[in-house]
């Protein structure tokens, strides 16, 4: 029923972050900064925040990957992002995007896209409303509810065609994670309700994602990869908690603890 | 001994908030972000955080309540109150100030006292020292400390005082919460001495009150059951903690976990 | 083996922390911003963050240390962190720098030397990387992986050598912690491997050395005797925490709950 494939290579890529101990470079917004440094740490993974345009080309030149995440955007930091991202480009460091808010106010969805048309990103991760306000096709077009709107196979088939048309791996992240490059798709099954009850779970998934780019070459694979083990930290932590604080506390144990055997038994992903 | 119709309000106010799950707009300190964010997640608001002057109208026209706090403020970061809370006074909807370190710099003064002068604000949540630094009539006057001269009687006075002359609705927070339009005066005796020991229960109070703005018509009754919701969250968390931090966590679970039965039980509001 | 006279005064210190309640402005990266200021409310001290030119010579007349912590700089920041310094120097507010990053990229190396070069710094904290990166005698070199090149024993030298150049404090952290002013050199051997995989652990080492400086005036003690406390209580929340999620907030309840009596019975603190 699951993918034995993928599921063997969740458990590689999580060792492999361990051992290889990748920087991540984010540049992400204020709320969850400090619970993504902590995250990527608990994976194994070496974490830094730098956003001043003086310093982000030489920093990216030090990381594995390249996180861009626009939850409190502003325009110097959009800037930033755009050399930090190209600099990525050059050098061939994955580069993964988070468009927190698309389709929400103008300056979020045309940021995304600005950022979608000048580098090259790997991975965009969102869910169905943030990620479908990206299209071409629909500049103006208001996103908000499109999960309410759309039947869970309709939003599968857009961003199918998204992904095409935008020629990058799509993870649309909610009860299942579709992620499509417009020509193969996965689902991965994990994941617990006690997630959206946590600013920045989203995020998180995001860095950890980025975290996998930095030691697998194939994105789909990377991000399948990432939001299975994610997922499946959330369901162990889900069953130590008794309310949002001390799930995401346990959510930071749960990474950390682990084992590649467990992500093997765990992981759902299907084909 | 303790006033049942707000009891009942407070417990009536918390439903209403995890039936509409109201999008609460907050352009707030860096320090407390993510703390907030995750506290009104725990009441069942939706919380977002948008500074940019390009956005925050426009986010500002999709939510329930903004709340504006002074916490680590900058020039920049004024101007986007400004333009936000005014599109929120044209659009009707309801605006809390938090005025954080106001009396201790002149930019935090004069920044506070800006915002009442060019907002229709229904709420200022803050302490004694910020709250009655506000007043008009005393302009250079340092207020740092005036929980040590003057006594909770006194304070109550020129609180009572000040929300007329300014005409809102003041919240003045501590052992005990006075909450006050000029002509009612409610108390709050919930709480517990713990909330003093974590960072941002103040900027947390205001953010909840801000999602009870969002559902309750009346600004005195919003912050009364908010603070009362608030400090009983706090009573039941400290019983768990052992210190500030599993605390902090505990808080987060117990906004969560709060039943209305609980609220009608345990709040205890004075009129 | 311990210096008996150096855990007294570690028990001292944190008494007075507690008595007096410094006011502690930080100046700080946004990452740790909320766990640094849990940490120091934590340990008794009112910390404050405050990073508007326009108000932070107002701010640190009010304080009794001021941290500088270059972890997300900008350029306004490092101009603020200029200004604060001055004014903190003029009265004789006592500074501590944290240059996070400093050796990775130009604009961080360059920054810590320029607040060293304009400032007079009482403590200098960071791994060994960061703080051999300060030499101003190796303006281009790279230090990244000092410590793999180096042995402790070099390190040890290069620091006591560094630190007379600089005339300063220079508190360099790792698995046994280094303090030296270049004449007398201390060694704390508190502290726990989990530390490493909590974000702004070192971060928080520096601003709780900086309330220690508030009521300790000398500064090669305060930064050895604030982090043996900070050392102790890590290894206290080790042993209560599953995970780093857990760990980092039983070390806010470690820093709270310490007795004095624990701080002198487990401080392991040579000369």
């Amino acid at each position: 029923m699951y993918n034995q494939d993928m599921t063997n290579k969740a458990a590689a890529n999580l060792r492999l972050v361990r051992e290889r101990k990748p920087l991540v470079h984010n540049i992400t917004n204020y709320v969850v900064m400090n619970y993504t440094a902590n995250a990527l740490l608990a994976c194994g993974a070496a974490p830094v925040m730098a956003h001043a345009a003086e310093e982000v080309e030489e920093m990216v030149s030090l990381a594995g990957a390249l996180v861009l995440n626009i939850g409190t955007l502003s325009i110097p930091w959009i800037e930033a992002m755009i050399k930090a991202g190209k600099r990525a480009n050059a050098l061939h460091v994955p580069v993964i995007l988070d468009p927190v808010g698309a389709g929400a106010t103008a300056l979020r969805t045309d940021s995304a896209k600005r950022l979608i048309e000048e580098l090259s990103i790997q991975v965009i991760r969102g869910n169905a409303s943030e990620v479908l306000s990206l299209s071409r096709e629909r500049p103006g077009s208001r996103t908000k509810g499109v999960d309410s709107v759309h039947t869970v196979d309709q939003v599968a088939q857009m961003a199918v065609a998204l992904a095409g048309e935008l020629k990058t791996v799509l993870a649309v992240t909610g009860v299942v994670d579709l992620i499509t490059d417009g020509k193969q798709t996965c689902r991965v099954m994990n994941g617990h309700e006690m997630m959206s009850h946590v600013t920045g779970t989203g995020c998180t998934a995001t860095a950890i994602i980025g975290a996998f780019l930095a030691v697998e070459p194939h994105p789909l694979t990377a991000a399948t990869t990432g939001l299975a083990y994610f997922g499946l930290a959330g369901e162990k932590a889900a069953a130590k908690a008794s309310g949002p604080g001390t799930f995401q506390i346990a959510l930071l144990d749960a990474l950390y603890e682990m084992k590649e055997e467990e992500l093997k038994a765990g992981a759902r992903i299907q084909l």
